[in-house]
């Protein structure tokens, strides 16, 4: 476990505690007080440092994307939709405020018109939805159309990233999106910031 | 005040709270109980709600934004960096370690090839130099050239939402600004997730 740790730079007590709660899987015992750790031990503790570090992710949705990695029924695509899942923040659609359930709706056309085939339980609809009632109540008159721009870029930039997976092993495919997913989503809000920042400077 | 709770659905202790802590100026008292509250409360209410509902900033975070709004002697653009220091991560940059100032060099040798105008104090650069070292820790051998691709798209938004702000008022721009980097990077995200799914369908 100590070469473990090193090996990843996780301290023995968040591996300890991993274990305990059944994200990482035990060693194989070798003497009473030692465990071996395969490689694939320290390429599970790296992935769940990811989504909880840099996504950002409770142990309940960093569980969720690795029990969908481990179940070896799902396809890649049905893989990918588990990890958006747990990805996407959770929405209390119970009883959605009519403004939303609006916003729904006109998101749900803008995606149909862009002809995308995204599952309608994705939670990203209602994200995007939410976006929008967001941009309303700041008292902005606009429809689903304001983010046409966003989606041709995400458009391109997806479809690079979905071709820079497919081909690998299933679970090399899922990692890569759930990385690429997690950390190029940083590097685009810090490149937004910066160019942001470059623009106005020219401005003055 | 129950006006103003009315007007822009924020609950009035929570109102009060923000009044307490100076983010929100008092109403100007018109009877012992009652003050009155101008269109100007409502609005910077809604930004208080977006930057931290939204946004997810914390309190000290939000008041720096508004301080920076509050100063008249600052220009569009350093108002816009005041934000941006507001909205990136704090990094403790006492004792980074080696990796990390390693691939700070290196994307501050990338911005520079860019041509970018950017602060070298501009906490976005950390953000940048972090998601390089998270790909390395993962085992993946890339250089600051591997953010190329959304350096471009972001350069394309930026210059746009720059564009869009600039010739407003120096607060509308900024609102704007910070409005805009908040609730379209939701955006982005979520079509970014959705234009995977679209992706991953297609490829089966």
């Amino acid at each position: 476990m100590a070469e473990l740790s090193r090996a990843t730079d996780v301290p023995i007590p968040t591996i300890k505690y991993y274990l305990r709660e059944g994200l990482l899987p035990a060693g194989e015992a070798v003497a009473a007080n030692q465990a071996e750790y395969a490689e694939d031990h320290a390429r599970r503790l790296l992935l769940i440092r990811v989504l909880t570090d840099v996504g950002g992710l409770r142990l309940l949705s960093v569980r969720r994307v690795l029990d969908a990695l481990d179940d070896e029924r799902l396809s890649v695509h049905e893989l990918l939709g588990s990890a958006h899942r747990a990805l996407a923040p959770a929405f209390d659609t119970e009883e959605p405020p009519a403004d939303l359930l609006e916003a729904r709706r006109e998101v749900d056309r803008f995606l149909a018109q862009l002809d995308w085939q995204v599952g309608s339980d994705a939670p990203a609809r209602w994200m995007l939805s939410e976006a929008l009632v967001t941009l309303r109540r700041l008292g902005r008159k606009v429809d689903a159309t304001v983010f046409e721009r966003y989606a041709r870029v995400a458009e391109r930039l997806a479809a690079h990233e979905v071709k820079q997976v497919y081909g690998r092993s299933r679970v090399d495919a899922v990692e890569g999106l759930v990385i690429g997913s997690v950390v190029f989503e940083r590097a685009l809000v810090a490149l937004r910031y910066l160019a942001q920042e470059h623009h106005s400077a020219r401005r003055g």
